[in-house]
């Protein structure tokens, strides 16, 4: 056997035993008469100390950093005054009685100590094969491992079974454009891969499954985001016979345990409900980070009694007016609130109001339009303390929220004011079913066409389909949607009406979801579901605004496999058997 | 809540408790005064008993097969004599309150309850969700979810890490073919999707994860075959620091806790090996059936001293010839062995020659070609009692042990020498690192070219590679390969030298696997793995001969899916976007 024991596993309990360990020379401090070895693998670190005397070779003195070596050797307590106290082995090292090399190494490119944000990433993702072996991305694959387990722990306790459903499934072509994959049996067909698993799991529930979930990967071919990758990993839960309460306590008692048992976190639960409509009018979004206030507070009541026309004018044009009060926000610079309204600006907001209370005295470019009554009311109404900085957004109503949700997480970053271990997660209930396209003038659904209108609204459809809420429930934590989940249609004659008020043709539904419709014919009992957004998920609990962080192989922004140089041509043998000819053959630069 | 219980779960505990249940019609019995349902769900059957006088509505009347209603009722002991054994409920019923329809059901195009063998595939497959209703399907997908959570304990209790890798890939084509992906963002170019994700758990041994584990899903488009899908899972296993002993340990545990956890069949371990060599010899395969014997016997050392031309002449041009004794086959009638002869012509046999002792009594058709002598040590080796049958095969080896092979395996089940439960286990070591391929008189790897040769045959590259023998291991079971295993190269330079002795140029290993040789020389340690053909390990474990059955949504063997008519024809935007173009419109004549 190559090894007795692992680099980190040796304890004081392990003292005078001989040992074999195997793993990567992390640095080595050669004295002449002594060499320190540091040797490296994933379950730690261990000294060896090499007494050149009792053992000199000349391949020892070649050992570079990065080589793989087996050592023999006895463990033995340090000296006193040499423990290192920020190493788990730092009270013993290894008296080295033999040492063989397995492997050499090259001088790596970058060095496995530095930080992430020292070397250009784009290397790093070259050689990811060893950007693995840096601690920080080796913790965030391990923990990857250790949630995934814990998933599958929670739910299969809860009888939940977990079923592979296909990866070459059939081209839908909704909202994102699907990846396609040419047949070779059947010439000029193509299968996709999948969005999401969402016609599946719906068959399974039709199919008696009752509980199913999976981790499926999921594909979508849209353009560069900092936060996509082309292929990413769901959590996807469904059952049956359950209502939304059966729902979030599952979800619940999962994240619940995720949290407890990967980064010790106690996840308060039950988790709170806030209205999609109430998170929108206090945080100007349906995904609102609750660690801190800066609620978006409504005051053209008060505003339309102040003189300054270009509020009053908007007022008469269906604007609406809205404010945050940044505590201690007063001593922003000029140049800080001139970024402000550059920021807004980029949604669509002319410009920003600003009034500052500063020893005890309000100032404001808009001062003059004011009278002591307004004052006083926006005083009460947003708590204006000595030090506030009161920011206004005057303008159509989703304009305003967007711009202010933007501000108010931008500024609670500046400032600080989120802590690291701050978990703060709310259900987003009663969405709307549709969003108008205003471009086209149609419907789309606000989470998928599958989602099931509230009951109480089935007869709003035919009339005002915009007034219909949705039976969906979205799981937010620290401004993010980490799941979004929903009962499901489970009638056939309403699901191809919404098939039909999101302007599909009789034949669009026919020829891509006849069969799905036929089946929800025979007997599919009420069921829901909600998916994760796993790799979102693994960000938040591991603290990384780099989606590349969680991923043991991610590709660039562009798609690129920087590794493996992937895509790539092929060859004209492989596009003739699938029937297919290339239009365009564009030579990608490599790093 | 929809329900208080499921419909499997009531047991003479809950007498007279009020309850609420969920599921489908499974059968529906009207004796006017009393209506009888059986209700199912995944969890089981149970018996509403509806007092029409009691409880009398046209929709209770209304109901049919496979619709899903919700009921309220009392659970009861049944009447005494009216207990169904059969039933895990069988002892009680419902005493119907009220029922509620909560979704109908069209007439399905099959029944739920009939057996598999009644129904035509390619309806069922048609009807996957009803399909999956059927307990004989539903059993197999719920076992599959048990396994996989099994594997997965086992192997993080064993400290290995699960981690997901790519399935946008590049193409790098040997032996079977890739699906291939068009690249939207760089026209012409392709990804493909995994054989395997070899290079990726290597890669990953490199970057220090030491203990690997994944169950990805992988692609061949291949040609047709019974037993195989487009999309197929592994179990795959790989690890640093390690040697084979430590592999078949963790491979051992994982499969004893498998089969005791999931059908409760106790597994020996250590599991015995066999070399590959000895496999042909006794078996003439790498995969023996080790359920019963007939094995195969070499006997040309005693035929040469016969006066049977045939075999004298053969046995000049390096024919060998060996023997089966099929026990209490000399009752066999010509038509059996006719049919063992055509069988063996299709593996280029030329025939067969039998004899029998029957009454003490040896006939054949060569009698005349042996003396007394010959015959004795024919008995003798061959332990010939009365009632055998011995059948004789002289030929080129490996025809004769295709031919020995498959009769051998036909003769076994045709006289039901297997139990059912009965596993016999065995690992077969000691392969030759390549084969020749005699078409092209070229060399190809027995297993895959990252398998690393015995260290003590690194020598024979040069001069001799056809006797070099690999480090690899399969594990064997009922005379299915379930896994393949072996240790890896992690030398740069043997690595290399392997794909030129596989004929590839420079150039093409350059481009496919340059990156690949690269990474190899930053430190690689010793590395080794394994991975098991899910899909093969889930129908030995469930029984069946049909690999649809243990998938979800299985594709026919031409790859498609029947359910949602996939592959299809794309829209002609979705193909100038992808910069391809097709070259046939082949139309697919759906079910």
């Amino acid at each position: 056997m190559h090894r007795t024991h692992t680099c980190g596993e040796i304890t004081e309990n392990n003292i005078n035993l001989k040992v074999a360990l195997c793993g990567w020379v992390n640095k080595r401090r050669d004295f002449g008469k002594i060499i320190f070895i540091d040797l490296r693998d994933r379950f730690g670190l261990i000294q060896l100390v090499i007494d050149t005397e009792k053992l000199n070779s000349e391949e020892i003195k070649s050992l570079r950093n990065e080589w793989v070596i087996k050592s023999h050797g006895i463990v033995r307590k340090r000296s006193p005054g040499m423990e290192n106290r920020n190493l788990k082995t730092g009270n013993i090292e290894i008296d080295v009685l033999s040492i063989e090399i397995l492997s050499e190494s090259k001088t790596p490119p970058f060095s496995i100590f530095e930080d992430n944000t020292v070397t250009n990433e784009e290397l790093r993702l070259k050689y990811r094969f060893l950007d693995i072996r840096r601690k920080e991305i080796q913790e965030k694959i391990i923990l990857r491992s250790n949630v995934a387990f814990q998933v599958r722990k929670v739910l299969t306790e809860n009888n939940f079974i977990e079923v592979t459903t296909p990866v070459l499934c059939k081209s839908t072509p909704e909202g994102a454009r699907d990846y396609l994959v040419p047949s070779r049996l059947f010439g000029g067909n193509f299968y996709a891969l999948p969005q999401s698993p969402q016609l599946f799991k719906q068959l399974l529930m039709i199919g008696g499954i009752d509980r199913y979930f999976q981790l499926p990967i999921c594909f979508r071919d849209e353009d560069p985001r900092a936060d996509r990758q082309p292929e990413f990993t769901q959590i996807d839960i469904e059952m049956s016979f359950a209502e939304k309460e059966d729902l979030f306590k599952i979800a619940e008692s999962m994240v619940k345990e995720i949290f407890k048992n990967t980064i010790n976190e106690d996840v308060k639960i039950p988790i709170s409900k806030m209205f999609y409509h109430d998170a929108l009018e206090k945080y100007g979004t349906d995904k609102p980070d609750l660690r801190f206030g800066m609620e978006l507070i409504r005051i053209e009541d008060i505003l339309k009694k102040s003189t300054f026309q270009i509020f009053l004018d908007s007022l008469k044009e269906g604007a609406i007016i809205k404010a945050i009060n940044v505590k201690c926000g007063s001593n922003f610079s000029r140049k800080n609130l001139d970024e402000f309204t550059t920021i807004v600006k980029s949604f669509g907001l002319k410009g920003l109001t600003f009034i500052k209370k500063a020893q005890n005295e309000i100032s404001s470019s808009i001062l003059k339009f004011l009278d002591e009554k307004v004052i006083k009311d926006l005083e009460e109404r947003l708590q204006i303390e000595d030090g506030d900085l009161i920011i206004i957004a005057c303008d159509k109503e989703d304009i305003v929220n967007k711009s202010l949700d933007h501000l108010r997480r931008k500024i609670a970053k500046d400032k600080n004011l989120c802590k690291e271990d701050d978990f703060k997660f709310v259900w987003i209930v009663d969405f709307p079913l549709f969003e108008l396209d205003k471009e086209n003038n149609t419907l789309s659904a606000c989470h998928h066409p599958f989602t099931s209108p509230r009951e109480v609204d089935l007869k709003l459809l035919d009339s005002e389909p915009l007034k219909a809420k949705a039976e969906a429930y979205d799981l937010v934590l620290n401004g993010y949607e980490i799941a979004g989940g929903s009962k499901r249609i489970f009638r056939s004659d309403i699901q191809k009406k919404i098939f039909s008020l999101l302007n599909l043709t009789d034949n669009d539904i026919e020829e891509k979801f006849g069969f799905f419709i036929e089946a929800l014919k025979y007997g599919t009992p009420p069921h829901l579901g909600i998916a994760f957004g796993f790799d979102r998920l693994m960000m938040l609990l591991t603290k990384t605004e780099n989606i590349r962080d969680v991923i043991a192989f991610p590709k660039t922004l562009k798609g690129l496999d920087l590794m493996m140089n992937s895509p790539s041509f092929v060859n004209e043998k492989q596009l003739s058997e699938l029937s297919i000819k290339t239009t365009k053959q564009e030579d990608i630069h490599w790093q």
